[in-house]
């Protein structure tokens, strides 16, 4: 299986498990936006939405650039790419588990109908 | 976009945050197991394993079930189906938007050689 860093995950999926995170994110794949829009947008602090980009910040999937007074925020270099491969490789095996399952309650009825 | 349950979603990804549990998702993969064997397998106190278990189950992820003195874990019915879409949904939207950048970047390029 490939491998993959456990922190990053740790970081990504941790970051990927609210709901305004994850909204700010689609956002931000529409158009960049101050923390001060984003604030407005979500009907949040800035004190709550500063916490929710450092988050996402940390994790690697936005970035920030303050010019001025105003600090704004863009999508970051990355893409979601492991998070999505570990998840393709976790269905596999959730598909094989559950084909293998029902391969023996099938297997358990055909001996059934033998011993009827 | 499609509809995603939020709630849902914040569950699932927590549950995905560290590195521990999604060992335990993958192991169960491959065969079920009891809390006693996984805790053995991945090097941690019965107590620590209990809690994982607890939070993996609260997200539909794994199943468990008591019979006698051992409680088997197996997955859960649920396989990640709705995880795996919103992240493909985010990825398509992060490569339209550095698609868009690289062609501002492009036509920022060709003006300044047209000047030149």
């Amino acid at each position: 299986m490939v491998q993959y860093s456990q922190t990053h995950l740790d970081a990504s999926f941790a970051a990927l498990s609210d709901a305004t995170r994850r909204g700010v994110l689609q956002q931000l794949g529409r158009a960049d936006a101050s923390i001060t829009e984003l604030a407005d947008k979500f009907h949040m602090t800035l004190t709550g939405m500063k916490k929710h980009i450092g988050v996402l910040e940390d994790a690697g999937l936005v970035a920030t650039q303050k010019i001025g007074r105003v600090r704004t925020c863009k999508l970051g270099r990355r893409a979601l790419a492991q998070e999505a491969a570990w998840i393709e490789g976790y269905r596999k095996l959730w598909d094989a588990r559950f084909d293998a399952l029902d391969q023996i309650v099938e297997e358990l009825n055909r001996k059934d109908r033998v011993h009827e």
